[in-house]
């Protein structure tokens, strides 16, 4: 205690008289009473005006200041995604609603923080979405998660891993999406790992979220045993091939399904997207916009392979999804562009000038393609960079910068 | 060529009357006109002075513009590091000295950018140094090299990674140096590639070295099966075991034979010396530095092992390394720092809450020694937070912050 009084009191009596104590004791220009305690019926609270005028504040709380059906639903998913502990407050567990009185006797006996009671065995379980969560860290402030979810899409089980930003605020609006595709051989685990989009992304309140790269699982294992058809290598398109078109819609999977999961499973503006991609992945991030018009606010790409259907790395994997090269024009980001009508998002695009893969990229076919259409391409050729997780950390920022602008996001302070 | 003249010329002929035509087309205001041209003994450049303080600049080069003495080298070290390419200027190779004029022919023949004459087969090889440069990746601006060198002190060959940051100007002090100690079971691999320290160390000019925790290969390898002894383990000690001694002398490696490597093959300021490790690694950054006051101006730790002899991880290498725990407690920071003399540098330590060995890091053990002795640590306990590199990444700002107000760093605009 200060000499002129407390910093904070807290009345957990009911009893009115000792409510406006706890005021009055409040320090002068700052101290603060919380309320908590229920008052018996018709009973009411009062002091001196003078005693606010000088600098108090009177506030109360119930659920811990939560709105109960706006928040406390918040509050039960973040407990269901581990990021809030609760255990450490149940002190009593009660079988059946029939022992119900157990619970009040154990408050009373003073022995109980919190009893709960299990009315039943019942286990929740989604219509179709079924889903777990391996893994979770914190990063950042926020939470980096990865999911394993049933894809009615794919026909098997899918993994993404989803960073959410820590929210600053409680009445902010829920983050924005950003959708990272990755390369040949990757899974999700390589840009959650490598490409320290945390600290920036958070900036601007930016959820991002990290796809697989193909179906996997036994049965997809089978198919092939190439590195470079198969298992990492979903080159983001719907297959049509008897042998591929069960499990390999990575086009829809990425454009559909995906979105909907993260909507579902976490508080997101999922109305604003934006799509990034490296090699492979930024070959699905451009062809992907290019197909769907105005899905994606935002688009941007490293080192992305631009005309796979004339490129050494592709032709063959578009040819075993698609039964032949010239099918996979409909997914070549050169010849989508000549055809494109919809809204003419600047796609930013950043290819290093050392990239070991460079004579497969093909940046000077789409870029003419996309000059004769009109198309505006901002082609970056960064001085000295490889095709490696370095050069994305190195130009992240820029990305992030970009999307954060497409999507009207402020940055925050 | 604007209306008014050019931005830029260039007197390749050596005639003293082109050099004046050359400055005087050069465009008010802001033209450069640069003489490259030998001029005839004893003829002279002349113009009205009017010409230059209406803005023009009139300078020259040879050598682009480099010293001879102190700065030749250093581009000569640019191409041995592969960060200069002049491969593609060499269109002439000639082998052996009589043959020299054949080099002064290609020239005059107009078919020749540059001509090498090569006087022997001679090749460098440092007195006791040799090393080779696996790998070569530009990020953030600058360099991040791996390097494989024989080490005496180890008697086998190590490999570290360095980090160099890009000069942004000629006469700029050679960068300081952070040494990042790693963890059981790593190697430098994991924080090059996790830490997502790079574009923060660049502001201060702050070069990051990562050792390797171990010795390693065939011999060393035969020593142990178990991961927890023997390579990734070395624990930042010197062996007086039999079975260990040859090889494991991580801590005199770390204070005196890799510093010298690193200030034989880069320009660096090794004098402004910096700590930082995590985990094992952190038990390593806080005990070297106990153990040899002054030697680094600044020491850091991520989730450290601060009393090894008392914990369950760290006595069983101890023992094998030294003979008995007892003998560890000349490497245990909470045992160093009771009798500490030298230089009290406050060591910032973090440590998450949900770190899953936070019962092994002891840290409340370390802080209490710290007290009774005097010595400052500012040891902070970020909720949620765990023992991986989401956990360092969040937080490697602030210690880069923390090594650079120490290391007297200037941040670069």
């Amino acid at each position: 205690m200060q000499k002129w009084g407390y910093d904070f009191t807290f009345d957990c009596t009911g009893v009115t008289k000792v409510m406006r104590d706890a005021l009055e004791v409040a320090h002068r220009g700052w101290g603060e009473s919380c309320v908590i305690g229920v008052a018996a019926s018709g009973h009411e609270i009062s002091t001196r005006p003078f005693q606010l005028v000088t600098g108090r504040v009177w506030k109360g709380t119930a659920f811990g200041g939560w709105k109960s059906r706006t928040e406390v639903p918040k509050l039960v998913q973040q407990v269901m995604r581990k990021e809030l502990e609760i255990d450490e407050y149940v002190t009593h567990e009660i079988k059946g609603i029939e022992k119900v009185n157990e619970s009040i006797d154990a408050l009373h006996s003073g022995e109980c923080l919190r009893a709960v009671v299990h009315i039943s065995d019942y286990k929740f379980q989604g219509d179709k979405l079924t889903f777990s969560q391996p893994t979770n860290n914190k990063v950042s402030g926020g939470y980096l998660k990865r999911i394993t979810h049933w894809s009615e899409t794919n026909q098997c089980d899918m993994t993404f891993s989803i960073f959410m930003p820590a929210q600053s605020k409680r009445c902010e609006e829920p983050p924005a999406v950003l959708f990272y595709l990755s390369g040949l051989t990757c899974s999700d685990e390589n840009a959650r790992t490598k490409a320290a989009i945390y600290e920036h992304a958070s900036k601007y309140n930016l959820a991002v979220v990290f796809p697989d790269t193909s179906p996997r699982g036994e049965e997809v294992a089978k198919l092939s045993d190439s590195w470079e058809i198969g298992q990492g290598a979903g080159f983001y398109v719907n297959a049509t091939t008897d042998k591929w078109k069960k499990h390999f819609n990575m086009h829809d999977y990425v454009t559909k399904e995906l979105p909907q999961v993260v909507d579902s499973l976490f508080t997101v503006n999922i109305q604003k997207k934006a799509l990034c991609g490296h090699s492979m992945g930024g070959h699905g991030a451009v062809s992907l916009h290019l197909r769907n018009p105005g899905l994606f606010q935002s688009v941007s790409a490293f080192a992305p392979l631009l005309n796979p259907t004339n490129g050494t790395l592709g032709q063959q994997q578009l040819e075993a999804y698609l039964g032949s090269v010239e099918a996979g024009k409909a997914y070549d980001s050169t010849e989508l562009v000549k055809s494109y009508k919809g809204p003419m998002i600047p796609i930013l695009i950043d290819i290093g000038t050392h990239d070991e893969f460079l004579p497969n990229l093909k940046p000077e076919a789409f870029k003419a393609a996309a000059g004769e259409a009109g198309y505006p391409v901002n082609l970056r050729m960064q001085p000295g960079y490889d095709h490696s997780y370095y050069f994305i950390s190195t130009f992240i920022r820029d990305h992030v910068d970009y999307h954060a602008t497409n999507l009207g996001l402020a940055r925050r302070c």
